[in-house]
């Protein structure tokens, strides 16, 4: 495979879908061929699993359930979307990824490290992102704008992921900021109480010296 | 737990689920509290999930979506209804559990055998059932059953999965013979070509047995 597969993690409310949109954008106008996707969904069966995952009436989910379902997605989009995206030399940008499931599931519910990793390497025959850029805010403030967000939808905006209590969310960031410390080569940690264009320029900085290694040009 | 719990597998087109309705039947009529229930399905979240596995529209969908997919609607399905059932003391017969991963999936597909029963265990917390029936019928007469019974509905009748050629349909009925060789203790193995009401007579009589293994007394 030729092509670049990158993802970008982080709470909700940290700011990285926006962050992954403005780097596909600089990417694409650059003349680059961008596939710009993310997870749970990505492809037709993926967002028909995302949305039994996410539904709001879905209280009642145990949380294997939740482990299986972020896996099976996963393993329709890898093998649908991504891997034949790579194999076409394209550059990925993918929104959530494995990281996100040792977050919020190994971390965050306290389910085994071990299980939750196994799980999401079968539906993902082992493929691994070369570069992850995880976006990292207080848990007050990742809360705070998804609950400005909401409330802009007349408070029907969250969904039941979102939906789970502060401690839930400390232990996510948690495990994110462990993934970080634990895999320095792939995860670059973007501090993302700064403004969006520091934090866009500082990402396609870093994405420029991991295309070119040896260029001193800036992006 | 001190409930009990039953299971029935088998190809489509066994008459394993006329089986488990006619035991179901005879132990009502003793007065017994009896919970029917299938696989994939089950719960409401577990049904969703099986609308997404047997659409014959998801032809694109990969062998590991496949197994994620059982095994997040079977983790919703234990721990929601079985282990609560049985928890009260219901006898609880089950039309299809983990054996039918082993068969379809990894005799049927060929996947590793040890994944697809590490992600069955996550799912199911371990529970095993203490009696599986496993009807036995040649694939030819199980295919004829299912392609008369699909013709009854103008040829619309059949699922993706039952959609999928001989030859697999063959490795799967290899795959069932091999379980209940390997573990005789827990399966009996019905050859289910002959009557009903042979079959169900069969069965009531181990059933029985299962409950109370001192007793002469015949259902």
């Amino acid at each position: 495979m030729k092509g670049i597969f990158v993802t970008f993690e982080g709470p909700d409310g940290s700011g990285k879908s926006t962050q992954l949109q403005l780097l596909a954008d600089r990417l694409i106008k650059q003349g680059l061929d961008v596939l710009v996707t993310r997870e749970p969904g990505g492809t037709p069966i993926s967002d028909e699993i995302r949305r039994i995952l996410l539904s709001p009436d879905h209280q009642e989910m145990v949380d294997q359930t939740e482990v299986l379902l972020y896996a099976a997605s996963r393993a329709q989009h890898v093998h649908e979307k991504i891997i034949p995206a790579l194999e076409q030399n394209r550059i990925v940008l993918c929104d959530r990824y494995i990281d996100a499931s040792i977050a919020y599931q190994a971390y965050g519910l306290g389910l085994d490290l071990q299980t939750v990793l196994a799980v999401s390497r079968f539906a993902s025959a082992g493929l691994q992102p070369a570069r992850t850029y995880m976006l990292d805010v207080p848990v007050e403030i990742s809360r705070r704008r998804l609950l400005e967000r909401s409330q802009a939808f007349n408070g029907e905006g969250l969904d039941r992921i979102e939906l789970k209590g502060d401690d839930y969310h400390q232990k996510v960031r948690e495990g994110f900021l462990t993934i970080a410390e634990q895999e320095r080569h792939r995860v670059r940690l973007i501090r993302a109480d700064r403004t969006v264009q520091e934090i866009a320029d500082e990402i396609a900085e870093d994405f420029e010296k991991l295309v070119h290694p040896d260029s001193q040009v800036r992006v």
